[in-house]
């Protein structure tokens, strides 16, 4: 049984201090996806665009074993667009703008075989959708799930439901802040579990991520990158390389989840050295499990005489 | 030989959303010797305070073996005072006053056995009495040396000779930015290590510590902490701990100093405990030892099939 990927594909046009492009392969269900498919087979992504999408972009995903099946294309549509700059200072960003077009009536339907994915993957979308999704699947299914600020501040009582459904919920240190009002990050932590998923993982950027499973924590480095040229994509290439590896090894104990996490930052630590999806288009897995090994090297230290 | 440890010995006034206490025992020298205290022995306290300092201090210190001939006590003058208020977000504080008193003038003089001492650490004082220091000790000494931001604002010419000089520069993420003008910590490092020290730690609070030597990198995790109680000293007894251990061993291997950023991150995390120097009374080897192993499970994975 597959990967279940629930998203958004997207044209982006981002600026950074290094590069600028425009309507480029984007959203967060592309990012996952390609970020799944170094680890792990069939990939089924749902999703929806416009007849604006380029066939480029569709052979693209096709050539990494992404079945494209569950992805709507709506005949006079727009593919979903956003625009954004970053600053100097990469952790900054302005959004330019959203053009929501197909994605403002996006109903996703799970085809009938799919619904038995073991793995269920849930991009950023609004909660509601995510719900929605929820209710087509497997109930047994191993769901994981990613949010961002604007549905912690607009669609919190779904956006609650969600959380107490899913197996994983990942976010980022300054939404676990938000979705708390706690500026401790353990507190933080100990309340969203309180809210109902198995396992939290907070992103923290730089400084790497938190894994907390139920009485136990698990601190992953950061790669120590020197040069960031675009962080679009970073989140959705951990989440996918994270639930990749997962449904690849089928273990599911807290030691091989916090190997996921390393497969995550891993493959985000090379979609941040590249501009757009670039990063993503050409890896392997000897590439990845060399990396695996450098963060491995990173945080080992042994106790000594 | 013995472990030198130059600093401020302060009279604090601390404020935090849970406590309050007046002229409580502080100061860079004395949160580092407490802490390094636990590891190692003789250490010698090279510091000033007026005649106002109470025995009863005197006493503590000296009960951690703290040998205090260094100390020099000025008849008629006043310890320094600081004053300082935290907000709720303990990362946040405000200086409410500083009585330099007798530190305006402090000329530190290390005794004479003392000056073959084989481990120094400056605290952070104003690096014109690190440099001071400096000129006094064993050109073979292993030196360590600590700062702030008010020094690389304000006496950067200085500041630049004892990085030059020192084997270990200790400083924090901020810091490392301010000193650099660079917001990538990575490329702050490699311009720091740039500039001299064989190693540089970048402590960066809730989010754990970095040390970078020559090609290497080691990324140390934070202690989960849900209560802080006082963040004052942290930085200090991370400082002592990492000296502390060092000296005891004799071992500067890239790995055994690993360990000693993690023993050096085990003793703050006992520091921020409790309030003022509490944390750091009472503490024993079993209990360092045993979150030195918890520091370790924090970290650790493994590779897998």
């Amino acid at each position: 049984m597959g990967l279940l990927i629930v998203g958004s594909v997207a044209l982006d046009s981002v600026e950074t201090p290094f590069d600028k492009i425009e309507d480029a392969l984007g959203g967060s269900a592309t990012y996952i996806s390609l970020a799944a498919s170094y680890f792990t087979a069939p990939i089924h992504l749902i999703g929806v665009v416009g007849d604006d999408f380029s066939k480029e972009y569709i052979e693209l995903l096709e050539n990494h074993g992404i079945d494209l099946t569950g992805l709507q294309i709506i005949e006079g549509g727009k593919t979903f667009r956003w625009g954004g700059k970053y600053h100097y200072d990469l952790n900054m960003r302005d959004t330019l703008f959203t053009e929501l077009g197909v994605f403002e009536t996006f109903d996703p339907q799970i085809p009938e075989k799919e619904r038995n994915d073991r793995f269920v993957l849930l991009g950023n979308i609004h909660p509601s959708l995510q719900l929605n999704v929820l209710s087509q699947v497997n109930d047994n299914a191993f769901t994981v799930c990613d949010t961002m600020n604007l549905w912690i501040e607009t669609a919190r009582e779904e956006l609650d439901e969600v959380v107490k459904q899913v197996n994983v919920l990942i976010i980022n240190d300054s939404e676990a802040r938000l979705m708390t009002n706690e500026s401790n990050l353990i507190i933080a932590a100990r309340k969203i579990m309180e809210m109902g998923p198995k396992y939290l993982i907070i992103k923290k950027g730089e400084h790497g991520a938190l894994l907390f499973g139920e009485d136990q924590v698990f601190s992953a480095p950061a790669y120590p990158l020197e040069h960031i040229f675009d962080p679009t994509g970073a989140g959705d290439s951990f989440a996918g390389g994270f639930m990749g590896y997962l449904h690849n090894t089928g273990d599911l104990s807290f030691e091989n989840i916090k190997r996921a996490v390393i497969y995550g930052s891993a493959v985000a630590s090379f979609c941040v050295g590249k501009f757009s999806v670039k990063g993503l288009e050409d890896l392997d897995m000897l590439q990845i499990k060399d990396r695996f090994r450098e963060f491995k090297k990173l945080a080992l230290f042994n106790e000594g005489d």
